[in-house]
């Protein structure tokens, strides 16, 4: 898994059936800094399904490949990136993370 | 998933059986500049199959894996990248992002 | 699924069983140049079975993961790349693209 | 699979049913060095679950994809990467690698 | 697939009840060089699971992915990289890549 931020959302209507309903968002995976006190974006655009109701600006954790479709909701859609959690904290050497 | 954006077709006579009949085109992975106002190529090339009718030029939506499977069209089929839907729009902080 | 180029074979005598009689090809994925005029190398390079009778120096199309088992002739195969088909044209805005 | 470092830990009250309870660690996959004498960090950071009880600051190997389901503790979760086991020690040309 | 370097070995005691008893083997995937006439280290280190008798410094054939578990010898255990066979030579354009 890693952890993303939640940066946008994607409207398609135009879609496969099985997506109707489903809340696609924009996320961005993130990392550690080199000093492992703050997380700093990677750059990268990916697109993931929302199972726990996250929102814009919040930091999720994301799962990806089959397990992406390992939740009651994601379990029969063509979906490679799921939202499983949302980040309270991260804590690195007992120290706070900064979000 | 990631957003990307169809730039070209793919022509293949000698295949395997289960992909005669199949469109297969050539995307480009695409992914927000630094400020988040518009997308821009990855650079990458990718092959994949269409499921909803999209067109050259148009950005679409990727599903890779196994999960490219998971359409009623391609279920049975040998491809681990699928089109599930045409963006119609991409939105951060509120704004339209530039496609 | 990318497009990659055939430019080797490999020998191997001690292998898994069920690979005895498996055509081995090196390949190297390719992709558009910027001007997506032609077809470059990323300079990588994977090994793919062939199902499709394809030689040294062909362009071919390759699929990977779970779904490269999605063949009559890889169906119980520890292979996680496959060609599923030679690659006759690639055409972007209408134009041929250089092999 | 791939050896990482734990850095740290992922607090999250959020998340699907079949997490709760589960152990999130921050984790950076290392590599070896150019000279195979020593690893180093990569820079990336990862989430995995912990089915061995492996802490802070340990080098472990991690198991990815459909496989990090592949354990009686991880069989039915929604995650893409597992702690398989604590690394003890790491050898090249008969030397012990520096961890 | 793709080939690797067999660098060193791991030592681990505390891991996943399947895993016991298994080779786990360091590798670096390698590539052609540019004239592709010699293969060259990545710079990535791996671990894979040996099922042919495989050792250090020898050429060999990795498969990724739940693929890797479609060997006699894997197909219950949570391993993403398997060595499949030992390469004993690779060509390209009639001529002996040197390794």
């Amino acid at each position: 898994m890693f952890i993303a931020k939640i940066v946008g959302s994607l409207v398609s209507t135009q879609k496969v059936d099985s997506m109707i309903g489903q809340k696609l968002l924009l996320i961005e995976p993130y990392r550690l800094n080199e000093e492992r006190t703050a997380m700093k974006t990677t750059g990268r655009t990916l697109v993931a399904v929302d199972t726990v109701g996250a929102g814009e600006n919040e930091f999720v954790l994301i799962v990806q490949g089959s397990s992406a479709r390992n939740t009651p909701e994601t379990k029969s859609l063509p979906v490679d990136a799921t939202i499983i959690g949302i980040v309270d904290s991260l804590h690195v050497d007992k120290q706070k993370v900064i979000l």
